[in-house]
């Protein structure tokens, strides 16, 4: 199961102290789509390397054929033919789509960071009320005993 | 309509009790997925076999178009050409897509959470600290109780 | 600017008053979508009809054609090669993918809505209490004034 | 790392003042991803003329191609061929993912807002009960001082 792997994956890799761990998932996972396109397009040549009617047959046509397959425009211009080929093929693919859903779900959460953190302002400052509410209530209470405390010691004298 | 219909098929399968359906629901999605491409890859094979220019004539074959299928890719290097063939090849397409949609909504809702969790550990401690205010002031209300009822019972011997 | 025409389109046609617009707008738009499908395969045949090199020629090979480009897997064995064929396939296009968008959002926004009403049972429970709290500051308000107008009539004779 | 120089750039070019930052951020995406279009349409003719087996050779067929490349739908019926327009390419496709992030992120905040603005009615009632109540509270004690005050002045004349 993808999710489950993928998110202790992220945990284990990133730690769990981070401040934000959706902008840091974000940039790790563009990273190493990165990564996995650049050694993807050397080792898609080398597996294609001599098979019959294969047209990955340099690095920079097979640069080419990793953006279009990260980004799943796939032309058809150029495709692996080998079983190796192929395996690379799938990992920029699979790769590539998660990057993107972890990016899209990085934006979504900072969006909607920033819209709490506006609307937080006005339940902040409810807080801060109930603890000045409190303040007053008790400062009612000290103004209560020194009347009685007061009324007590002297009833007729005043 | 998709998304009701998905609501319900979700709840069904996955019942209503669970912590975190999302990651629940994108797990098995993506359990779903694989085998819709491994059953799929059989099927269009069986589907596409002894049509003119039927190009998914191999199990292996049919796996990697499954592959570039499911991501979206679509090199068009294989693709179905008989009826049968293209309902398996829609069915790996909406079941594709749907779950890299579940698995982005997935991540996003467990950032989402995330960075809430971090946040409420702030409103947490304001509960507590309400609590703890209504607490003392009760013990005010003791006070003045035991010096209200002092005075009365004794009013001029203090 | 697509998201303002679009937030806006969606609320008129749906009304204001809905109790989840996330899920009717992602039900809608898929009613959209499979709306455009199948009046885009019948425009798209009668545009490309008569044209030079046009592979879209029938209704079912235009539907595939539609599905195939709708989940943007276009694996290229047909495609629209007149002015108009290209609209149509363009409209097929941008309604896809919006399509596929919304449900992803709307998605999200379930499982965020599900996560948060699990944690609001917590902060629910406080609410009750805090209603609790202050009508037992109330009662102790009474019973003082009971003790204070006890005294007040009768000092001397307790 | 992309999502860091985004969130800083979409920053620097909106303020951080804006009342909803997501649906400008998904807008101008849009805007940028129309303008990106339209010259990069101009910009692969340019570098694709003149070279062998080039079949992006006139405007309207490129501009037909930066739609389907944005979509990342790639049907393979055009596609660049030299290094240049490889780089166009590759930009608009990139630029097309990212807008098309942006956007499902944006309306997924855009439903989430409503949702919580739907639920919060509830908690901003509660909060008015709270001042509601901390006033009721002052009302008793205004009470108990003049019962505390009417029966210390004259304690017998009742």
């Amino acid at each position: 199961m993808l999710p489950g792997f993928l998110t202790r994956a992220v945990e284990l890799l990133l730690g769990k102290e981070g401040r934000s761990l959706h902008l840091k998932a974000a940039g790790g996972a563009t990273a190493v789509l990165g990564v996995v396109m650049l050694l993807g397009s050397w080792a898609v040549v080398a597996a294609e390397h001599g098979a019959r009617g294969a047209n990955l047959t340099t690095y920079p046509k097979a640069l080419w054929w990793s953006i279009e397959t990260a980004t799943t425009v796939g032309y058809g211009d150029f495709y692996p033919v080998t079983l190796w080929g192929r395996v690379v093929g799938s990992v920029v693919m699979v790769v590539g789509i998660t990057t993107y859903g972890l990016v899209t779900a990085a934006l979504a959460t900072w969006f909607v960071g920033r819209e709490q953190r506006r609307r937080h302002h006005l339940a902040h400052g409810a807080e801060e009320l109930g603890e000045e509410a409190v303040r007053a209530l008790h400062e009612r209470f000290d103004r209560l005993e020194r009347m009685v405390a007061g009324k007590g010691e002297d009833p007729g004298r005043r």
